[in-house]
């Protein structure tokens, strides 16, 4: 078990780019939804099952097991639900803490979420020049409703 | 991957029970339900996580892993949907083939199937005296099913 704390940002104009440290593409999807979130990830480090409790908060229950690339990608393409979710997540140090930018393409381009995941919901951080407004309390921007949901579909996007 | 292929059926006569060689009580429920089911199960023999594809047909599309027997019971308390799934599993060597006989208790008990999974939906079988009909195409005999619709509340329940 571990009771995940996530705090999710918009981002307010580019200057993050500048800051990342490094850049990993992702491939992601959901076998399915209840009061858990089941997700199949790929990225160049290989291939985990994630699953997440559906509890709109900023700590989650979670856990995360590696599974083989074959079955992840059999999965993707055969038993998730459309469309895949895919990003690039970009890694930035600041301040102690490692901020991840994702940045989606496909159904939901357009859309930059900062994220941080804290050990407590009330750790102190420093906030990059470039953070936006807090949506972690947001459920349009759980990456399982982008499936539902995309980016593209919604009325009042910035992008 | 695995396509998994399995034929469900019910029981005539209580004939079984002297053919059985090994009972395991196991307790588990589903997390989430979508184009796949996803399951955790506590047996004597550990913990696992099973995905199984929701199609209604024989042969179906499973992937299986081991996980700690911590993040099961946490999983099953916290994060399944209710009722949690108890049952007796009996093995039963027939044939050169083994039979599973889930013997269900809680909101499910007086339900008894029994199960055998072959290579080809085609593989001869013999079939034991205590045999009854075939319920593989009735969803209503999935696991996953007994959650949302427990034998108590069939209206035309054997048991």
């Amino acid at each position: 078990m571990a009771a995940e704390i996530e705090r999710k940002f918009l981002v307010r104009h580019e200057g993050w780019r500048a800051a990342v440290s490094r850049s990993v593409p992702m491939r992601q999807g959901y076998l399915a939804e209840g009061n858990a979130s089941v997700r199949v990830r790929v990225d160049e480090t290989g291939a985990n099952l994630n699953i997440k409790s559906m509890t709109l908060n900023i700590s989650r229950l979670e856990y995360e097991y590696d599974i083989p690339e074959a079955d992840a990608h059999e999965m993707l393409d055969q038993l998730c639900q459309r469309p895949i979710i895919e990003k690039t997540r970009h890694y930035i140090e600041n301040g102690g803490h490692t901020w991840e930018v994702d940045e989606f393409a496909g159904d939901n381009a357009g859309l930059v979420v900062a994220e941080l995941e804290l050990s407590a919901e009330d750790e102190a951080y420093e906030r990059p020049d470039w953070l936006g407004e807090e949506v972690s309390d947001d459920p349009r921007y759980y990456n399982v409703s982008l499936v539902t949901y995309p980016y593209r579909d919604w009325p009042d996007r910035k992008g």
